[in-house]
């Protein structure tokens, strides 16, 4: 059984093609390997489907941080209805599109001085993580001039069944606890900010549509519950995201279809009764651009050890750290594989696939069946997109860094 | 009980001191936080501990990829007798130094073809982890007209039991089989290499003194056995390293003088009777400089959810991802950590500590027991001399590089 993630990709005279160029040419144009490569048309695709599927009531948001390239930022721009920024300089990348500022979201914990004034004074929606935040925000507001737009990001009383990872309900670094929330509305209500509205974001990685959906009716639920404590009107619900991509061998890929019914259900159902002029934002990273994305490597040596045989190849987890195991992974799993100059060739040959560093952690494929690749042949590791060459130990043994191409 | 790693520092007038600086000055130095700082004293001390307790025979060769900053690797290069490099950059890194090239080593198993002309040009020990790569050193050895220096590296046939990562026996992307050495040998008898002994590097991080002295006599028994098929005298013998630092909680520090007697009794007997000439290497990277290192951020925010206490730091796991559980460990544990000015103070509240990213990953204190902090304060983590900044993702969220001190 093909994986859903090389099924996405055609092949041509037995070589792999991203944005419409065979893998080994391509590899020539960038001019050295290893790389990481964006199928512009593949982004473009994955926003019509999201726009096919969800309710057009519902605001696309990016979220920056599953892959900042700014090509990649530039070109969603032009389809994606707002961003998601973490950072000082996830906020510059953002701006320097024409995505206008009111429709970027500024999320994290630990935002700095710093950080808080340029978001002010940008004008982008600060979600707030904290009480104390919220009185920084205020201080850079009064410091500035400006009146801040801010939103409250909201630890939800419940937590969301297969996520990835949970970034919400228990004690969380993420957000302020619910049951608060009245009492800071209360706090704010005479403040000099422009309050919006409510950010929850529950989980990530969710291949359950199931799951995503209980998610989204609690979420809704809740921030209805907390819109009647608000003094001001309340314009922004950010439902968050969570929207889970395949890896592993067994993965499903997530009944988008269920997830965009489900949605229309509660836009069309309470929210337009309670909060008819509310923007109801779902904000995606992985889902929008990790599929698009692969890493390619060349084979620099092909050794047997004791019955094994290994490809060595000149990328490794430096550049794509999740492949290996090593980022919040319990057990390591392969990532999609293949060799991308041997396309729709016979995956013959079991082989153990390591990267080029001096550590046995650098194992990028594990006793996995591929064509008889021999040195100089490109290793390609699939769903690359989000979360590989920014989510990696760039500087570990002191490699150049990886081009990045969008095609 | 303080964890060794405490103990080994210093407080002056409430605050930790790092390189005789207190750390709040240290933070005003360094002009921002997060950073990491090295103490240089602890370096000298450290390699005045092993020549006190190894054989004075024993040449101590630093691995650079430990901590590749040219500040260590210059101060170092006074100090050890030899560097271990593993890609282009530590090998230039290294030659800036006073360091002769003929006491630099070049390991790695997917060395690039440019790299290999770097070592042959420079007339570092190439060591050879592959059949395949021998005839390539060869071929770059004849295109540039220089004889090459080469050692073997060797896959040997026993592994080394309590090591953190074991690069040895078995099946292995590292070295050639040891069975498969004298036919290499023999191949090579009349080639344009100077072929100089071995290298056997089977597991690293290991805190039991009784393991490593085992792999030593194996090592030197293989390495033996081996040398009576080469068909040149062996003058190099690396024997690895893989000395551990006490990381977590109920980590005892290695028993170094176990190892030093170890060693002397095979450098006087076995070595002395067979190779009287040859030069033995102890290889040691994260033993010599990690315990020197600290890794200094500022708290941003404190803030409760649900009876839980969060201390939320301006660093986080793209500085320091082995402290958040996420390089190479297969149980999350707590490195050791403090408020770095509040030094003494008793540890009497129990907190979270994370970083500022937005990822429930960037976890660095769990529940872990600290002098009551306030925003402002410095959290340090210890241990972080080694494998810290350049093996952590630091362009993940985008965030400025932290400041790096040797001091």
């Amino acid at each position: 059984m093909t994986h859903p993630a090389l099924a996405a990709f055609e092949g041509r005279s037995g070589a792999l093609v991203v944005g419409g160029i065979p893998v080994d040419r391509l590899a020539e144009r960038v001019g050295a390997t290893p790389f990481f490569a964006y199928d512009r048309a593949m982004l473009t695709d994955r926003v019509r489907l999201l726009r096919d599927t969800l309710p057009t009531a519902v605001s696309l948001s990016y979220a920056v941080k599953a892959n900042p390239m700014p090509a990649v930022v530039q070109h969603l721009s032009g389809l994606v209805d707002a961003f998601d920024v973490a950072s000082g300089l996830e906020l510059r990348t953002a701006l320097d599109t024409t995505m206008p500022a009111d429709r970027v979201s500024f999320a994290g914990p630990g935002k700095s001085d710093a950080e808080l004034s340029q978001a002010v004074a940008a004008g982008v929606t600060i979600e707030m993580e904290s009480e104390n935040e919220a009185r920084r925000v205020l201080a850079a507001g009064n410091r500035l001039g400006i009146r801040p737009r801010v939103a409250i990001r909201v630890n939800p009383d419940f937590s969301v069944k297969g996520s990835g990872m949970r970034l919400g309900g228990g004690p969380q670094q993420f957000g302020i606890d619910a049951e608060r929330v009245p009492a800071l509305l209360k706090e704010l209500a005479d403040a000099d900010l422009d309050l919006l509205g409510f950010h929850v974001f529950a989980g990530s990685q969710n291949l359950r549509a199931e799951s995503i959906c209980q998610a989204q009716r609690q979420t809704v639920e809740l921030m209805l519950r907390l819109a009647e404590e608000s003094p001001l009107p309340v314009r922004y619900l950010n439902l968050g995201g969570g929207f889970g991509i395949p890896y592993f061998e067994k993965d499903q890929p997530l009944d988008l279809a269920a997830v965009g019914a489900n949605l229309a259900t509660l836009v069309e159902g309470p929210i337009r009764s309670a909060l008819p002029d509310a923007r109801v934002v779902v904000e995606l990273g992985r889902y929008l651009v990790g599929e698009s994305g692969v890493y390619v490597t060349r084979v620099v040596d092909r050794k047997e050890s004791r019955g094994r045989t290994y490809l060595v190849v000149d990328g490794g987890l430096h550049h794509q750290l999740a492949a290996s195991g090593n980022f919040g992974q319990v057990i390591r799993r392969n990532y999609p594989i293949a060799v991308g100059n041997r396309w729709g060739a016979e995956a013959g040959e079991p082989v153990t696939v390591v990267g080029c560093l001096c550590t046995p952690l650098d194992l990028l494929g594990d006793n996995v069946a591929l064509p008889r690749a021999e040195v100089g042949d490109l290793v390609v590791l699939f769903q690359a997109g989000a979360y590989g060459l920014t989510a990696s130990p760039t500087a570990f043994l002191s490699h150049p860094a990886p081009a990045e191409v969008l095609v």
